[in-house]
């Protein structure tokens, strides 16, 4: 009975938004439906209108029920026509930026097989990209562009050689003499190594602030946070030691040792997100002598107590960053509730200490990439202005 | 009819795999299944046995049915248990080596959310890898490891900034003052720039062959061959000059500016598998000063009327190298027959005519990547032998 009940409020949901009917909470959808960005060569679907609905359309013509599942963005059913394709468009518009998503088909999950796939939820999703007002920052342009590095680098502690990919900025083969910064940068939970690269757009972001010259060119590596065997929701569980040891006792030297880096404190920062932030946070405090700059990005905040009880915080952090989406911000159970501290009143509090720190709030988003590439572009502009 | 009469032989092929009864010409299915090496984080499924069986689960409980395509390999149909699991074993083992496949389920085609995705017939497919005798050539081991750099270059023809990527040996960065040979290594038809680094593992492959001081150090470039416009079977129609283009006038100005290539026709080389083959004899030919070594992997042969209709070939030409699948040589709709020419033969004539040619032939294996790796790390240690 609740999965006929079910079936009924999304078929009509479905039909409501598909019939673009306006109801008087719900503007009309406008019928400039194009494919995502993020779509295989030459599919169709999944669409995006100006409006951010997105439709789904989906072949699979014996099957008794195709559903569209968007996290926590809730579902969307999808209706069976008769030529056996299965169609449906999400009940509200969906936020801007990039979004994971999978399919339910006859109660087994798969991928939508009209667009690329992302690590996240510890398995390759779907993904889907709601152009943005502001998505000229992580657009693909005509500037000078970097390179992303996939680097196999030799881990005692796993006894394998771990993937990394390492940002390198555009001029990075110009000039031999030339030694750069260096960001660390975590993904969240679910995800890896891929994550700030692809649906983060990390290059591009930094290929287009050096174009403007809004930032002092660094390098960025990214790898993988160990984060994945632990079950979301028992984080508490979580032990940074082994990843701690593959980045400050193996990842770090490498990095040194094969790119041309300025290798001391003051030029070597963290930043992650989600999840990410909670390793950076952990692991910076324990190692001041090596990160001088860090940022939480959606994982966490600073607080008073958090420099009172580490040791040299005073002198050796020279800028700690922490933003949220404007909707975690809202929702009591994300945001200020699960992260410790109000985040606004831990920034005017160290800023009155004397401390250099900044809170960042992404409009309009969630607990999602929009958030993070924003945030990236606001903490790479303060990073390293020594 | 039809439909039925596939079914139910489908049904008897899966159901005398995993009973693993033994049949006059078929041996008993051992039960020493594995989860393959190319499944996602933590899956148990597909699974390969130490015969080359593949055996696959799928969660689908509501589905009609299930099946398995593995190209020109045939189908396997799943069938269905009381828990709502698919499972099916192929009615034969697998040739040893990488395949791609796909599901499909109650009519549409979708990826086994058990493995990794390939871009492979224009679209990313599943993949599933069949451990050979010979793999440790494509491991990854514990020497130094080259990088796999993703490149965005700047083609004024194409008026955008596409993707390449770039294999830089490992000791690239220890003196600015070397400089390296280049290979230019193209993919298939429906395939695109990542399948060399990724399901041809041709980074590994280089970095095991320098640990053993087989060959000399050189980069290799994998960019897109703009192959997929066209549709398989029409190939003849197929116009080269687009891609030719931003090779020849745009990717390789590009790489000799930002990487310490030697940049002589003497320390240049292009080789491609399958269609890659053929735009690489069509291109090297028709530009011979810039190109010296030339590869064809499953791609075509050289005949000595090439080399009589090619002027200043015999000057300037200092390796041909052909090869393909055995089985492709044993199936006349394929290797010799399709490609112009008795590959043997040819070499033979070739060698006689006072030409430095190659012929090899992987053993037991099709128009498939195992072919395909194994011809690069013959055609890699006889490149730039000056």
């Amino acid at each position: 009975m609740k999965r006929c009940l079910f079936g009924l409020t999304a078929l009509w949901l479905v039909s409501m938004a598909a019939s673009a009917l306006a109801q008087t909470d719900q503007p009309a959808i406008k019928d400039d439906f194009k494919p995502s960005s993020l779509n295989q060569p030459g599919q169709e679907y999944p669409q995006v209108n100006s409006q951010g609905y997105a439709r789904f359309r989906i072949m699979a013509p014996q099957a008794q029920s195709v559903s569209v599942g968007l996290g926590g963005r809730g579902g969307t059913a999808l209706a069976r026509s008769e030529s056996g394709t299965w169609t449906g468009t999400t009940e509200a518009p969906l936020d801007e930026g990039f979004h994971y998503y999978h399919l339910t088909i006859d109660g087994g999950t798969f991928n939508d097989p009209g667009t690329l796939n992302f690590y996240g939820s510890t398995r390759w999703e779907s993904g889907i990209e709601i152009p943005a007002h502001d998505q000229d920052f992580y657009a693909l342009k005509n500037v000078p562009h970097g390179r992303v590095q996939k680097v196999l680098f030799p881990s005692k502690s796993m006894n394998t050689c771990p993937r990394a990919f390492v940002y390198t900025p555009p001029d990075y083969d110009k000039d031999p003499k030339v030694r750069y910064p260096v960001l660390y940068l975590q993904h969240g939970w679910g995800e890896d190594e891929t994550a700030w690269s692809e649906q983060g757009r990390a290059n591009l972001i930094m290929d287009n602030l050096l174009a403007a010259g809004a930032i002092r060119p660094f390098i960025i590596v990214m790898a993988y946070g160990l984060t994945n065997d632990v079950k979301f929701g028992g984080l508490r569980d979580f032990d940074i030691k082994p990843f701690q040891t593959v980045l400050v006792d193996e990842l770090i030297p490498y990095i040194d040792a094969n790119f041309r880096t300025l290798s001391d404190q003051a030029h070597r920062a963290m930043a992650g997100l989600s999840m990410g932030g909670m390793e950076t946070k952990t692991i910076t405090l324990a190692n001041l002598d090596i990160f001088s700059h860090i940022g939480l990005f959606s994982g966490g905040t600073f607080s008073l107590e958090d420099v009172d009880k580490t040791p040299g915080f005073r002198q050796k952090v020279k800028l700690v960053f922490v933003s949220f989406g404007s909707h975690e911000i809202e929702n009591p159970r994300g945001g200020r509730g699960m992260f410790g501290g109000d985040p606004k009143a831990n920034e005017d509090a160290l800023k009155k200490a004397g401390i250099n720190s900044a809170f960042y709030v992404s409009p309009n988003t969630a607990h999602e990439f929009l958030s993070w590439r924003r945030s990236l572009r606001e903490f790479a502009q303060m990073l390293f202005k020594d």
